[in-house]
């Protein structure tokens, strides 16, 4: 036995040691692997999908400042066989925005790693790949083709069908058509997955409805497979600024980017290149910076060695002179939608909202907004925490998310006097021009130090404002009670004096019950004075 | 001022309409995306990169069924600048595995999606490019190129220094040299990155404690940056069989992969194409299947139209006569492992043990093992959940786990009658051919149905036995207040009659407490009966 079961070892040690290595696409990988983009179950892929390709649409509207009109359609394929979820469905997208070139978008929808997300400029989109590998997944799961129609200009419309090449990462163009007509620009995607709309349902009108909390600007309509119409009506006219593309913040600027930079330049002038290459790097700071890193002025950058490299890269993340990043290239919520969404979903007794200044993690700008809403219509028990990112509702793995251990943390409910069983909601919403996602798929925020102090900041912040109105409140209640007991006994007591004493009237007690009156007057303007500030910046 | 910002609007619609989309090679993508890999920041970066280092070190010696000897050093760089975390470390890991083939280590290190774990195997590593992204953080952080050092036979030594190509993705060789010498295989890789051993350090040992936990096979070595080793002894000599590559099963094959075996393959018989590339199919199972896909048994199947091999892949996932899939293929912990490990890590009051037969989910088989263990030195309240994944421990987002979330839903104190306070913990592994990881940072598992199903049984199964336990120990507990009782008052009502009567000896009550004496060593016997049984398997 000893020597068969050690035969049997050496065979196989023989043919492990045959070193089988190769090397995959990227489409392949994530044909492979596709839970990490969000396609673990037919329900979650159905979601992921519809989700990806709206925000496809809408970073293609607001990418030239568009107002948004989305439509999205989820219907039973009529090729079905089975009569049960999950079961083929045919989810169709349409947008009004700019279109694609029709010599990029085989690419863009077959090629994964293909992109026009690469660039320091706030987007929903942040992999470049979500609308890929959503008809990856269609492909796989049902073997047909998506077909895709796109317009510029609205006079010349380009349809293609398409499958991807798994193996080569490659778009496999079926058919192509071009029709001249009359419409406005846009894309419209049309594709076959096998999804699971029955356990989806819900998560989806989910995210149509946080969606259209934080984009009141975009009409979008959505028809779901039993025929039923959703329509998010266009509330205001306001669209945000179109994100602007921003050069990168020094701070967290590294080796590999630095090496690139030095190894492309034309520049010769050491604090000319700072200056044209770096977000806010002025000539004075840049003069200063050169001096603390120890460099000359008139040093050739192109001509540094690696190690000046290092150290110029070193020197970067220490040095404290440079400007923090600016905001002119983020697109918060801002007040008035944030106040707009909660008043609208939530009907709360009391909220605050906090709008923290831009600050930057590994270079990056970042502005956290956080608003807190209590009583009122929010539900249930506990806190229920409504997190967006670059206007994304996030709707999955809340607890492994930034926001959702900030919360857990700090949300101390004796510290705060807030009621044990009161309902809270808290919303945040990070908007950056790249959002540190942890997965592939979107769903939750890697735990970056800056990140966490600003949410931190900003939650204690609207913490604040609760307990004081909290403690107002409480105040008047108590005078509101001294009052009713007052006003209860004061007459009897009077009347119980005057018949005792033989007085013809009764002593004046009315003066006693007014005193409190206007200390209720003055208490109930201080605390809508707190309301009022609260929904300024703080 | 409307036409200075409507011109400016237009300006910028025009720039952003030149559609710039680029493509990105797969080093350029999760050197942008390194979050996405858990490389968020440098304390996180420090124990992933470890980690991956590890894994492919136990992977490289299990390959073979060789007893691994891993020795792993992590210590402060000598060019140091700054004095405090975070700074630049250097970490040394060293095996004694298979080797890498001189002319694969290059690529196996240097290139993101190249490697040895595209296969249908129980392995650690999953995505075949932990390393290169350890690297690759290493690069981008302090400029310094890896050393990897390898031999397959003991003999030739082959040293190479590397640095990644980012935007190519490819490996920059800097030297390479061979030399003759008598030890034994392995792979040793010493790299530079900016970490935070400050931080880390707690997850590195529950790293390293874990894993020796259910490695007792391994002997590890670490040396920490201030010098103290901690070692993990080789506790038993049994060594896991080597994992073997299985084919796969035929739910859960999909489209693509099917549409690719008919290309490829130059089998004309249908039974026979069924027989040789999928699971435990013989010869019945083949004809049966075909027959209820009504598909002729002498169909060529390299002829079969796109819509034919829809309809042949449609039945595959709904055809119930394929057997199970076969659990050779894993490598589970078994009891013994996993009754050492809690013995000596926990040393609980209980424990018990469930180890479900194997299942399979998407085609890929799995085994879900659930110990559950109490009182004892189980620490603190609420409920200790310690996760593995094919022998990994993981230590991130346990609340986005599929155990996670089956433990916070099942695991009712009250309908298990477990005391409110008590100690509890929870021990799950998976092992399978691929384990589905929600991130490429291999923290946390998707939610799989299948996998939850045989969680949730598992964890049932422990939970009742510990409910057994309990009410037997609540009944010992009730005869010994019982017997107590009595015992107290027995000599003393004896001692009282003895004297009211005059009688010269008190009554015989003895025989009244050493009845209580019997049912309590039947209870205990009883008890003891459960805790051997509960460590079987189920």
């Amino acid at each position: 036995m000893i020597g068969s079961n050690s035969g049997r070892t050496i065979v196989m040690a023989h043919r492990n040691n045959q070193s089988s290595f190769s090397e995959i696409s990227p489409s392949e990988f994530f044909y492979r692997n596709r839970d990490l983009a969000g396609f673990s179950n037919p329900a979650k892929a159905l979601y992921t999908a519809t989700r990806e390709l709206v925000e496809n649409s809408l970073d293609a509207c607001e990418s030239t400042a568009t107002l948004p009109k989305i439509s999205v359609k989820i219907r039973y394929s009529e090729e079905e066989r089975h009569e049960q979820d999950p079961r083929t469905y045919v989810i169709t997208v349409q947008d009004n925005g700019n279109g694609i070139d029709p010599r990029q978008a085989p690419n863009a929808f077959g090629k994964v790693f293909y992109g026009s997300k690469y660039r320091l400029k706030q987007a929903r989109g942040m992999f470049g790949m979500g609308g890929t590998m959503a008809i990856l997944y269609g492909q796989i799961t049902t073997s047909k083709p998506v077909t895709i129609t796109t317009s510029t200009d609205g006079r010349e419309f380009h349809t293609f069908r398409l499958l991807i090449d798994i193996q080569n990462n490659k778009p496999i163009i079926l058919s192509r058509s071009t029709r001249r007509g009359v419409g406005s620009s846009g894309t419209s995607v049309e594709m076959l997955l096998h999804g699971d709309f029955f356990r989806a349902s819900a998560k989806i009108r989910d995210y149509f409805r946080q969606t259209a909390l934080v984009t009141p600007y975009a009409e979008i309509t959505f028809i779901d497979p039993q025929g039923r119409l959703w329509y998010f009506p266009q509330t205001t006219k306001t669209v945000p600024k179109a994100p602007i593309e921003t050069k990168p913040h020094p701070h967290g600027f590294d080796f590999e980017a630095m090496r690139r930079l030095l190894k492309q330049t034309d520049e010769s002038s050491f604090p000319k290149l700072l200056m044209n290459e770096f977000h806010r790097v002025g000539k004075q700071t840049a003069r200063n910076f050169l001096t603390f890193a120890k460099f000359d002025l008139r040093t050739d950058p192109r001509k540094i060695s690696n190690e000046e490299t290092v150290r110029l890269v070193d020197a970067m993340h220490q040095f404290d002179g440079f400007l923090p990043p600016d905001s002119n290239c983020l697109s918060p919520l801002g007040t008035e939608i944030l106040k707009a969404g909660i008043v609208s979903e939530l009907q709360p007794e009391f909220y605050s909202i906090a709008i923290r200044p831009p600050a930057a993690y590994s270079g990056y700008p970042f502005i956290v907004e956080v608003a807190l809403a209590y009583g009122g219509k929010v539900i249930g028990e506990g806190v229920r925490l409504y997190r967006f990112a670059n206007r994304v509702p996030l709707l999955y793995d809340e607890a492994s998310d930034v926001a959702g251990q900030v919360v857990s943390e700090l949300l101390d409910r004796r510290a705060y006097n807030i009621p044990r069983e009161a309902p809270l909601a808290v919303i945040t919403h990070v908007c950056s021009t790249k959002i540190p996602y942890k997965s592939v798929g979107k769903e939750f925020l890697a735990e970056r130090p800056e990140l966490e102090k600003e949410l931190k900041n900003g939650l204690r912040e609207t913490l604040r404002q609760l307990k004081s109105y909290l403690s107002r409140k409480g105040s008047i209640e108590a005078v509101q009670r001294r009052k009713n007991i007052y006003g209860k006994y004061l007459p009897l007591i009077a009347q119980f004096s005057q018949s005792l004493s033989g007085a013809k009237r009764p002593p004046k007690y009315q003066g006693l019950i007014k005193d409190y009156d206007d200390e209720l007057a003055i208490k109930v303007e201080q605390i809508a004075k707190t309301k009022k500030r609260t929904e300024g910046q703080i």
